[in-house]
């Protein structure tokens, strides 16, 4: 079976996103990322190279673990200063017609009325091509920039987030009928009351009475990304999430991950394929193997520890405090950070490592899994051992160089994976959702948990998810996952 | 003296904002709301007609108090359907570059952290163009959209709003100084970590630690709006607004008012014309005056009480549950709602003014003190009258159909304030506040008390403006204007 795969540029509204020390490589042009003009051109490189989408990361707090405070982070532009990603979207989608955005902010500090309306916003704006990562942030300072001291406890950000979505759910699948506006002009009715309802969302986090400000767009709910890599975090994305990053260290890692993913999509009552597996790739690619491996080199001589380490230390541990042959479960247990949901470029502890390894990992690009440099051939080669031995169904791009990056996957790969019938040749249907799940799937599947609401039905039941049964998946799934 | 008059243009992310029934008529493109097209050709518009602004309303919430209940709302559409309003301004930005943008945010609701980026993103995106119409909030909907049973009380939402103001001066103003982002691609520094600060702020009703995630914007805080009525509100509007919508009745109760914020401008240590003030103008013109008199004829005709009735019940009172007898101001204190502060477009309940009154006033357009239908030398006139009369600094253009008012106004009012040097004939200076305040103020005036933290200059002090001194200067107010 051949598949196309799906690529998504990863990019974030900031500098330095994880290519720590480029941002001074002379055709990097990073630092412009505060003009519309910048973002302007990106989207039409990539929709020019038929990208399934931009992917936003965001964080909203400082990287101040490492070194005991965020000089590390400013210095070295470790994703600050960075803007909101929200809203570079419109100017992005005002020159473009099939590009997806996928955008990332988090269930845990700011209120879902707010966002619903957000992201109905952008929906209707880039009429269906607006997609969501759903994050619970793990930054220690972003909970001091919402008026906490500390972190909200891992697993209270997941039931938190679990009725963040069951409140966006309702908002935007049962509070609007299809057919509520009618714009009957001859009797001066815009929208037909008795299609639109309050939701009176009662929770333990939210009370919500509605109705949704924004009529009904043309996904409704945008397509739903995730990255848990915890046990209740891979329990959250089987049931909820369309796209998932998948964590992993190893080829065989990744496809055990991908189907435990699938499998408890289908035990929550979900297609296998209703859900799309994602994972970075980082490739470095030019007209030949040389000129590639002289550029992955150039690359490394750029790269700076510093940011990688100030990067590591703001969501973890600060990998500089302790001696290089201590264990990374060892500091974890002594800093009661074992649950820890870290974020996708996070996920760099492997709880079996030393400091000494993590170090070499995290400050060297070439460490992943998805690492490639070598010519045109050599990685559409590498890509498609990738998609066969994993299952995946897609990659965020890793950037090196703005726009060199996609510049160069643009001329070099994508005409290979063309060849091979592995990468489309023309967009077809431009909503996001068609896009991951053919033409006609706007709208979410008749399975997914948010469609219980349509027409308004389920909205006077008690909240779900249960929280018993929720926790029972994900701990039969940490079981079989470790 | 002639001084020339800003205008921008009144809208909302909405179809039916102020003019209630005219979605109908055949030209009327505000169905298309939705659309980033529909930005994109105003944007373009009002650049070509070198408006100040787009000046953007919004609500949080329905009106459901008339009739208890949405269904008008929802039938006349009454500022529902609507979608958020930061989220049109960068297309809307990309096809301009000297047009301002004032996004109406409420900070009764949302924590100021988010909303601080968001401004400063928005700021780097327009290059200097953003304002921010401070409310907060009026609608017992969006009370209970928030997690809240009931709107928080008036003078309760006004602290929270200083407090909020102080919070977003620190980040804006304080947490990063002009020459923290250095670039020095040879010695790997981006910000110079020295030169930027954590906040820290512990007030009554937030903690934030900051830094801010943006780096400085060309204006840093954003063009301060506000429309305070009452007591509070005008003593709120004179300390921190650089721009005031002022309320009154007639010419002569306008001019009051704006001397009195004048003057409490200058009692709070800033000058008087720190402070430009605005009003809603409601002007109907055509090539001559009996074409312009048959075109208001024809809104009259189009204008739904209904929708007027639904609008007004939102934020306060079913006037349609009264006797036409009934006094305002009886009814207001029967619900307990004297000290309620609407909305500037629902500033409609003189006190001593009987229900059936007030039904006249709000369902009629012509009611205001600032309209006029006629021929462009007429409604020159009446501008060129209104300006010398009030003092008003400039007005927010209602629409009656888009874009036709807007193109009205500019084929046939824009030249003949041109001719009388009342009106630009080119734009000068591209950010915001300089528009207002002349070559050079891109930032806040050294008076305003956001300035007080450049630098990172008082982080540490306690809690500003006190509380008991703004009550009196509240209190002092209210008994001068009432």
């Amino acid at each position: 079976m051949t598949k196309q795969i799906s690529f998504n540029l990863f990019e974030m509204n900031t500098v330095g996103h994880i290519s720590h020390g480029l941002w001074v490589h002379p055709s990097n042009t990073r630092h412009q990322f505060n003009d519309l003009d910048f973002w302007i051109a990106e989207a039409k490189l990539l929709e020019e190279g038929l990208f399934d989408s931009v992917f936003l990361a965001d964080v909203i707090g400082t990287y101040d673990g490492y070194r005991a405070g965020p000089e590390t982070a400013l210095r070295e532009a470790v994703q600050i200063p960075s803007n909101d990603p929200l809203l570079v979207i419109p100017a992005m989608a005002s020159v473009t017609s099939k590009l997806g955005f996928a955008a990332t902010f988090s269930t845990t500090y700011e209120p879902p009325f707010a966002f619903a309306r957000r992201a109905s916003t952008l929906d209707h704006l880039t009429k269906g091509r607006f997609g969501w990562n759903i994050v619970t942030s793990y930054l220690p300072n972003a909970a001091r920039n919402f008026s906490l001291d500390d972190e909200v406890a891992h697993d209270d950000r997941y039931a938190i987030a679990e009725e963040y979505l069951d409140v966006l759910y309702k908002l935007w699948e049962g509070s609007w009928d299809d057919d509520a506006v009618v714009r009957d002009r001859d009797n001066h009715v815009y929208t037909d009351p008795s299609k639109v309802r309050y939701i009176n969302h009662v929770g333990e986090h939210y009370k919500v009475a509605g109705p949704h400000l924004s009529e009904p767009s043309l996904q409704r709910t945008p397509v739903l990304f995730q990255a848990g890599s915890s046990a209740r975090g891979k329990a959250f994305a089987a049931r909820h999430a369309e796209g998932v990053f998948v964590g992993g260290t190893t080829l065989e890692s990744y496809a055990k991950n991908i189907a435990d993913i699938r499998q408890l999509a289908e035990e929550n009552g979900r297609g296998r394929d209703h859900v799309k597996t994602f994972a970075s790739a980082v490739i470095v690619v030019d007209k030949d193997r040389e000129s590639a491996l002289a550029k992955a080199e150039e690359y490394k001589r750029l790269s700076r520890a510093e940011g990688y380490l100030a990067h590591a230390g703001g969501g973890g541990i600060d990998l500089a405090a302790y001696p290089k042959d201590a264990l990374i479960a060892d500091i974890l247990a002594a800093e009661n950070r074992a649950g820890r949901d870290n974020s996708p470029e996070n996920r760099r502890y492997a709880p079996g490592a030393t400091v000494g390894e993590a170090l070499e990992r995290l400050t060297n690009f070439d460490q992943s899994a998805f690492y490639v440099a070598g010519s045109p051939t050599e990685v559409a080669d590498a890509i498609e051992n990738w998609v066969a031995t994993t299952d995946l169904d897609g990659f965020n791009l890793r950037q090196f160089l703005t726009p060199g990056s996609a510049e160069d996957f643009i001329e070099y790969v994508i005409p290979e994976l063309q060849r091979r019938g592995l990468y489309r040749t023309a967009y077809g249907e431009s909503t996001l959702r068609e896009r991951l799940f053919g033409a006609g799937q706007q709208r979410l599947f008749d399975e997914h948990p948010g469609a219980r609401y349509r027409g308004g039905a389920h909205l006077n039941d008690a909240a779900l998810p249960n929280d018993a049964a929720q926790d029972a998946a994900a701990a039969e799934l940490g079981e079989r996952a470790s």
